[in-house]
């Protein structure tokens, strides 16, 4: 399929149908993702206020044939907010339609637009005395429709799900320009395909989600967070066995921190208040929710001394405040940046069976080693199977003398994980950057459904092309 | 398309390609549907032992256009496992395919085959100290594969979601006879577009689903469960409300009770244990697990202390032992028999969001009065907004003197019910005998993206003809 360019003549188009406010110049920031990897073209930016206006640029799109790129907040880290393939597309900005349309706390609903941030969701739920659960790092600037495109995922998937598992229902403009009213705020709905489902995760190639219906919850009555010293990665894994036998799904934050980040931090983000005065192998950050006046120490006490009796765990430091609680969040939550400082020679966002995380971390130190001198920070989403395995130079060493390497390494660390029957994008999805992994690692019988899907829904193919699949 | 008829040379091309004990005699279980409103056709039976044999099926079927229709336990009650109309088809029956492969219970994961029956993957989910939360009342007889398919519901939405909600991934026979290998045991995969929900909810239009990795849960250490008489459907809702304030997400099930459903259960099967010695107008049954050492009966008191408060409850019972928690669930469970041995003039299942519900019954009632002389029995799922809705004769007639009013009444009440912004299939499906409705009501845009994705999957249009979208 051939698509145009974005061109003043398509500008012009633009102008003719919709308000002048529409259009906005392409400034540098709508042309960059977080790691660099990928320069965007300027071509024409749009910032629509409704999804009919999003309708509007999306038909006139499909009736040029012009390329679209759906943008969010713009903190995807796999490109797919940015293109530098073919002709220079219509950029769809959602910044503006930033309105939480309505909440029902009976109901445990609210429905935002595509363009708010994630924070603005959060705390809006916060205002309904209810909670909105999805939590990430770049959650001050990320926006709820580009968390749905990409399935995001972050620190309580644990217990509430991906943001797939926090939705209801979508407003969406699909490739026709047509707008689909699915905003359900019914939990049971069994009235044909799972559009909702197909749309989540698509990362904006099937449509654009203009609004959510999304999921609140009951706010815990009380919020327990420890960080832990456990004996090894086995213990880690059964440490969270032994803590969700105890607790049931109480336990909505489960994250394993391995030495080797707490010593980048100690080296380039040396403020951060560490909980344990000599960083240790292995340790985990938990967080607990409780309701019906129960205690998070006293839940703590006896798990700690269960885990203890098994020989799981060797010290661990409760939260005593909010400020304590935070501090500790801070370790996790710097340790991306503390490794962006240092700077990987590759960086992989994996998951494997949970049980199998042992094993996939001691055959991934000899994988790597046989590679060369490199240091591994292994840490993440334990209780979700999903690690963030970044590999970096020796001590001394920086990763621009390893640049020849880094493809071996990811090659390498990847075909484990293919293994290990686990995955090469657990939550950052794929993007421009992950194209050729799906390719080499996808069940082909999948792919070629989704490419029946893709032409079948998007027959011009103008919806971000070059994502997920490649051009 | 044309389809050709399943005949006699067709099971000739069966029986050279696979041994001769897959083909079966049609008899008349797989051509009856449990309402008795659809009557199937005898064509060829297979029933296959493994995925691959399925596989080889439906390669044979696509090559000689003959439709193929799936078939599980047989207790769909929208007829989306036979089909009357359309040349005579292939049944695939799972009923040989009940290995559970594999219990992972650290990981919280089984891997179940498709023709496993729901009360066997329960089992064996306890076997493991672990909880697989699905539960409805045909789950001695319904295969697992079918509740996938039709994203069966239940009792234990509120707290554990629908089926959809509780897979983790599917290995299944797409249309082209190629076998999808997804048996995915990560919680975080975010490569490519979600065709486990595509699948799971197409009612075997899109393929069938041969084996799932499902979700397993802690087991609460405690279930309390009480019948409570509250004093209006309002009442019913803010009682939830308030349970779920109360509890978090401990509530597992929360069902309303009408006391039309409590008379038909005195009438025709008066040995039926009831909690009340008058039945109540209203009352609802609910279901909380609980952990760490928590006491039902003390949160049961401190719920009902609040509620009676408020002016919601006047009376309630706890179950005190296993028999009587049986007894309980009996007379909810019994509803729906004693329905049919009354005989309904229509009955409905349908959903609106949970706020809206008293006026919806408000509304109803005067609807369906103006219509006639009509009892209505009204019940279900109050917590997740899914009512079963249906209207009987008056006192002392039968259902056969209103056979030429039941269109008229389904109508006024799915007119009403899309005025609520509800929907006519809350967890039963559209099969064939809602198709008119998902017509009449679906989003239109929804209706073509979904024709689109059956063309482009299935272009021949074997798997299950007829169901959830017309011929």
């Amino acid at each position: 399929m051939t698509l145009n360019p974005a061109d003043d003549q398509f500008a012009q188009s633009i102008r003719a149908a919709l308000p002048d406010e529409v259009l906005r110049p392409v400034t540098a920031r709508y042309l960059e993702e977080p790691r660099r990897r990928i320069s965007g073209q300027a071509g024409v930016l749009a910032v629509p206020r409704t999804a009919e206006e999003v309708a509007v640029l999306i038909r006139l799109a499909a009736e040029a044939s012009v390329p679209v790129v759906p943008y969010g907040g713009g903190t995807g880290v796999v490109g797919g907010q940015v293109t530098s393939d073919g002709p220079a597309p219509l950029l769809i900005s959602l910044e503006r339609m930033t309105a939480i349309r309505a909440v029902y706390p009976t109901e445990n609903v609210m429905i935002a637009e595509g363009g708010v941030i994630l924070a603005d969701v959060q705390a809006a739920a916060e205002g309904a005395n209810r909670l909105f659960p999805l939590s990430l790092a770049s959650q001050g600037s990320c926006r709820i429709g580009g968390n749905l495109s990409t399935n995001a995922g972050g620190v309580n998937v644990l217990r509430y799900g991906n943001a797939r598992d926090l939705c209801l229902g979508l407003e969406a403009v699909l490739p026709s320009g047509e707008i689909w009213h699915g905003l359900s705020r019914l939990r049971k709905d069994n009235t044909g395909y799972d559009l909702r489902n197909l749309l989540i995760g698509a990362e904006g190639t099937l449509g654009i989600i203009t609004a959510a219906a999304l999921k609140l919850f009951p706010r815990p009555e009380a919020v327990g967070t420890a960080m832990v010293q456990v004996t090894s990665s086995e213990a880690a894994v059964d440490f969270l066995a032994l803590a969700r036998d105890l607790m049931g799904d109480s336990v909505s934050a489960f994250e394993l921190i391995h030495q080797q980040g707490l010593l980048f931090l100690s080296e380039v983000l040396p403020d951060t208040r560490q909980a344990f005065a000599e960083p240790p192998e292995w340790s985990v950050l938990i967080e607990i929710g409780l309701s019906m006046g129960q205690s998070p120490e006293t839940a703590f006490e006896v798990l700690y001394e269960a885990a203890e009796a098994r020989g799981l765990v060797t010290d661990a430091v409760i939260a005593q405040s909010e400020a304590q609680r935070q501090d500790m969040w801070a370790v996790r939550e710097r340790i991306p940046d503390a490794n962006r400082l240092i700077g990987s020679v590759s960086s992989h966002d994996i998951s494997v069976p949970i049980s199998a995380i042992p094993e996939f971390i001691r055959r991934g130190a000899d994988v790597v080693a046989a590679l060369g001198p490199y240091r591994v920070n292994c840490f993440g989403h334990l209780g979700d199977g999903n690690l963030h395995y970044n590999v970096f130079p020796p001590n001394g060493h920086s990763r621009s003398e390893y640049d020849a390497e880094s493809a071996k390494v990811k090659r390498a660390v990847h075909d484990l994980v293919h293994e290990f029957q686990g995955s090469v994008s657990a939550e950052h999805g794929i993007g421009r950057l992950k194209t050729e992994d799906l390719e080499r690692y996808g069940d082909p019988v999948k792919l070629s459904a989704m490419r029946a899907i893709k032409s079948a829904l998007d027959p011009k193919g103008i919806m971000n092309p070059g994502a997920v699949l490649r051009l």
